[in-house]
């Protein structure tokens, strides 16, 4: 159930659930006194995506199937925020598994809902850097490749390929990072 | 069903569906022989969102209640593609529902997948210049507020506001544009 001004939840059942989200469907009363009713998408929990900057100021991209939309695709690191972490130190962990790096220093750069229309879901986007490689412990299809890649090259490869959120958002938040950290 | 190259689908189940979009059960065989699930959504159609440029180089924003994350956020005109249109019939359709405003120059700036994680869904993104004002026809929460706005302010409204994927995404594409027109 969620809280809107001028708007009265009337009702709010689970209309599906699975491991990863639940389908809800509110009835409320807006403030003209019509009735309207809701279906949304709630993972449960916040998620992260991470830009990880290396020492030459190269980022980290993570290749990997994406079911959903049957396509192999480069992507800043990212996941969900699972019971009893933070954003920051799921941002850490999920690095680490996908990537293989830790970092020592973390900034977080801000936070956007995902899909406003249909997902109950903020993201929390988060800079590292002074990064330190090791072993990654990659899940899902484990068809994970790992990519360093320019911000130069990061903007071409946006031309004719396969672009998603999770390419694309977190380069205007770092782009707006890098121009206050050079001014 | 998605077809991906070295995964056998051997399983697709509607595991919820209700007008705006339905909830997928796929089960397949990796190319090493271990078997997966995995839980999509599809709305079944793709998605428009359109940067209107008025004579000014000013930005028509929209704001509207977003009922999944609890917000009133300005975003970008978007909408869903409908049966029988295509995603330029759809964004000239969203632009004057939303806004009154027709266009008499369209392109296509780019596409993206909205949240490649959870949803088979295909972002188209265009700009619409020579706008003519008219009449809006809102739907929806009926709560829409049209804002014109410079991209130096869209940009400022970015910091310490209610962000989301359809104010960020466009902007990028939007810049390239610009870019490449100017250049």
């Amino acid at each position: 159930m969620n809280g809107i001004e001028g708007l009265t939840t009337t009702g709010s059942e689970r209309a599906h659930e699975n491991p990863w989200f639940s389908v809800w469907r509110d009835d409320f009363i807006r403030p003209d006194g019509k009735s309207g009713q809701y279906f949304f998408i709630d993972p449960g929990m916040d998620a992260v995506v991470v830009v990880a900057e290396d020492s030459n100021g190269d980022l980290i991209l993570v290749g990997q199937t994406r079911y959903p939309v049957g396509s192999y695709l480069y992507e800043f690191p990212a996941g969900a925020v699972t019971v009893g972490e933070d954003p920051l130190s799921a941002a850490k962990r999920e690095l680490r598994e996908e990537t293989g790096y830790t970092a020592g220093v973390w900034d977080l750069l801000g936070e956007y809902f995902t899909s406003s229309g249909l997902l109950k879901q903020r993201m929390h986007v988060f800079l590292a850097r002074g990064l330190v490689s090791g072993e990654s412990a990659p899940e899902e299809m484990e068809d994970i490749l790992v990519k360093t890649i320019s911000l130069e090259n990061i903007r071409s490869l946006r031309v004719g390929s396969q672009l998603s959120n999770l390419l694309l958002v977190p380069i205007p938040f770092y782009e707006r990072w890098k121009a206050g950290n050079n001014s």
